[in-house]
C-alpha cells in the first residue's frame, strides 16, 4: 500500500492500521454480512460500538464522571452558536479571548447570540502570542469564558489553562484535543470537530459537565440542545454513525500507543525536532513566541517567499503534502498531529535541509 | 464476501458494489498515497469528488438549474428546525400536511419557530393513508406547505404532489428521494437524509429553489443559514467529507443502474411482488390504503403477534436482517431501497411462505 506523509490541517492524516482496518471490514462487519453503516443506530453491534467508543475516549481523558460525552453533528462552527444558545443563560455576558482565526470566528458568531466581551486580544502582535494569566480582564458575571487553547492556522498555543474561579471554562480543543495530558476537570466544557485527532469530518465530540445542562435559551434548535442530546445518548436522531464507529478505532489505536501520555511524548519530541531545525537553520523562520508555540501546527516561512511554489512543488513530488499555510496567512504549515509519525517529520526536516541547501 | 439481506429503515442497505469499492480505496484512494477522507476539503481532488457527486445527482433527478443543492451536516431532524428558521419569514405562518410520526416532528419543532396550521391529518385512521388535493386545507398566506411524501414508519406515500399554487413546497423526501421518477420543479425545496438512498448517516441533501434563499431569521445560527452555505458551495465549515465521497459512489452507481426511471422500475416491481404478496395470504396483514403504499417501506403483521419474535429470530437466522417494525407501532417492517435487490425481496417471500405455512 501506497502511503505519503500528510501534513494537511484538516481533514488530517489517520492512523494507517485504523483505515486499513476499516477499508478490510468496510463491506462485511465481523463477519455480520453488513457494513457498520448499514446498521440501525440502536442494534445492540452498533450500540456496543458506541458504548465503547464514549468509554474508550473517558479512559484516554480521564474524564470525571460528572461529566457528558456526546457525539455530535457538524464541526467547531455550528458549536460556535450552540454554545451561546447553550450557556449565555444567567447574565446573556459572556468573555473570549482572542488569538487567532477561530477564536475571532467563535467571537462573531457568539454575538449573535450572547453580548460577548473580548477580554485579551494578541491581533496586534499578528496573533504569535497567547496572553498570560494576568492579561485576561476576567469578568466574574460573565456566563462563561470561552477560548481557543490550540489556534490551527496560526500556530499558537496557551502553555497554562486559564483560571477562571466559578465562571467555567469552554475550550475549542478541535486541533488539540487527545495531543496532550489535559485535566478536564478544569473546565466547564470542551469540544472538538473530529477530522484532526479523533476521524473524519462531520463528527463533533462534545464534553460538557452535568450541571451546566438543561438551560439553553428558547430560541434553540432541538438539535443544538446539549440537554436533549445528552438524554438521549446522542441518539435523538440518527447520529453519524460510521464516523462514530471511526472515532472508536483511533481511541483504541491511541490506547494501543500507550495512551494520551505516550503519544504526547512523541509529539513533544515531533514538535521538537521541528523547531529545532528551524531555529537553527536562517532560511527557515516561524514567528511564534517560543513558550506559545503549538505542538500540534507548526507554521513556517522562508528566507524569500518567491520560492513557497517551489517549496511545495518539490516537497509534494518527494511524497510529503499539504504543506502549504493557510490562504489567509501564506507560507508554510507542517500539522503533526497523532497520526503524523516521527518519521515523517524527519523527513520534512530531511526534504528542508536539502531545499535550503540547493536554493539558500 | 458474506453479505446478507438488510431491510433496515434506516441507516440502511448500501450497494454492495459501493461498499467494495470504498473498502479496496479507503486507506489510498486512487494511489495518491492518503484516504479520501485525509484530503482537505479544498483540494483539487476532493473538490473534483464534490462537484461530481452534484453533477450526478442533478443528472439523476433532472434538477433545473434555478435550485441550489446543498450537501448539509446532521439529518432530516436539522431541517425541522432549519426550515422555519429560513423560510417563515414573510406571514410566519406555514401549512403543515401531518401523515405520520416525522411529518409529526416536523410539526413540533416547526411551531417552536413559525405559527404552524395543520391543514391535514389522518392520525385518526393510525395514519394508513395521505389525505386527497381536495382535502388540503391550504392557505394563501402561508410561507410554505410541508409535508412528508413517504411516511418511513407507516409505510404511507402520497400518490400525487400537491399543488399548492404560488405557496412553495417543502417535502421531506428522507426516504423516498432517488426512489421513483420526480418534477423537482414543482417543489419550493427537497431535503432528504442520507442514510435510505443516498449513503451513509450524518449527510442531508437540500435542493432548494434560488428565490427562497437569504431572507432567514435573525435567530437562525450562521451554520443553519441556506444561503451562506449555498454561497460557499456546501463549504462554509469543513464539510463531511466522507459522506460526501460515498454519496458521490451511490450516485455513480445508480447511473450504471440505469439511473431514476430503471431504479423506479425495479422498485415498482419489488414492492408489487411484496404487496401482492401479503394481500394473497390471510397470515399477512398490511393496514395501508391500497394508493398510498410507500414502495420503500412495507409494514405488515402477523396473524397472530405472539410469533412476532419468532419470525423475527428465524428470518435472521435464514439471513433477513432488520424485520421488527418500529418500536412506536410494532409488528414488522421490511424497507426494501434502492439498494435492496429483487432477490432479496423474493428471499423473504419465500421465508414468509415457509412460516406462514410451519405456523399458519
Amino acid at each position: 500500500m501506497n502511503r505519503v506523509f500528510n501534513f494537511c490541517a484538516g481533514p488530517a492524516a489517520l492512523p494507517t492500521a485504523v483505515l486499513e482496518r476499516a477499508g478490510l471490514e468496510l463491506a462485511d462487519w465481523h463477519g455480520k454480512g453488513l457494513s457498520i453503516m448499514e446498521m440501525s443506530h440502536r442494534s445492540a453491534d452498533f450500540v456496543a460500538v458506541a458504548e465503547k467508543a464514549e468509554q474508550d475516549l473517558r479512559d484516554l481523558m480521564a474524564i470525571p464522571d460528572n461529566y457528558k460525552v456526546l457525539f455530535m453533528q457538524g464541526g467547531a462552527s455550528s458549536q460556535f452558536a450552540m454554545i451561546p444558545l447553550n450557556l449565555a443563560n444567567g447574565s446573556g455576558k459572556v468573555d473570549q479571548i482572542v488569538t487567532g482565526q477561530w477564536s475571532k470566528k467563535a467571537l462573531a458568531e457568539g454575538r449573535r447570540f450572547a453580548d460577548v466581551r473580548v477580554i485579551a486580544n494578541t491581533e496586534d502582535n499578528h496573533f504569535t502570542s497567547a496572553p498570560t494569566q494576568s492579561e485576561l480582564a476576567l469578568n466574574a458575571d460573565a456566563d462563561y469564558v470561552h477560548y481557543c487553547p490550540n489556534e490551527t492556522i496560526g500556530g499558537v498555543a496557551f502553555d497554562y489553562i486559564p483560571a477562571t474561579g466559578d465562571v467555567p471554562l469552554v475550550a475549542d480543543l478541535s486541533s488539540a484535543i487527545l495531543s496532550d495530558t489535559l485535566d478536564v476537570s478544569r473546565f466547564g466544557m470542551i469540544y472538538a470537530g473530529a477530522q484532526k485527532n479523533i476521524g473524519p469530518a462531520g463528527l463533533c465530540v462534545v464534553i460538557i459537565r452535568d450541571d451546566l445542562l438543561g438551560k439553553a435559551q428558547a430560541a434553540t434548535p432541538t438539535m443544538f440542545d446539549y440537554k436533549v442530546c445528552a438524554d438521549h445518548g446522542s441518539m435523538y436522531n440518527t447520529p453519524p454513525t460510521y464516523s462514530w464507529y471511526l472515532a472508536g478505532l483511533v481511541f483504541e489505536w491511541l490506547k494501543e500507543q500507550g495512551g494520551v501520555a505516550a503519544i504526547a511524548a512523541a509529539n513533544h519530541r515531533k514538535a521538537s525536532h521541528l523547531y529545532q531545525f528551524i531555529d537553527g537553520h536562517d532560511f527557515y523562520a516561524n514567528p511564534v513566541a517560543i513558550n506559545n508555540r503549538s505542538i500540534m501546527n507548526v507554521p513556517f516561512t522562508l528566507a524569500d517567499s518567491r520560492l513557497d511554489k517551489l517549496f511545495l512543488q518539490q516537497s509534494e513530488a518527494a511524497g510529503l503534502l499539504n504543506l502549504a499555510g493557510h490562504r489567509s496567512v501564506g507560507g508554510m504549515r507542517a500539522s503533526i498531529y497523532n497520526a503524523v509519525s516521527e518519521v515523517a517529520v524527519v523527513a520534512l526536516t530531511d526534504f528542508m535541509t536539502d531545499f535550503a541547501r540547493r536554493h539558500g
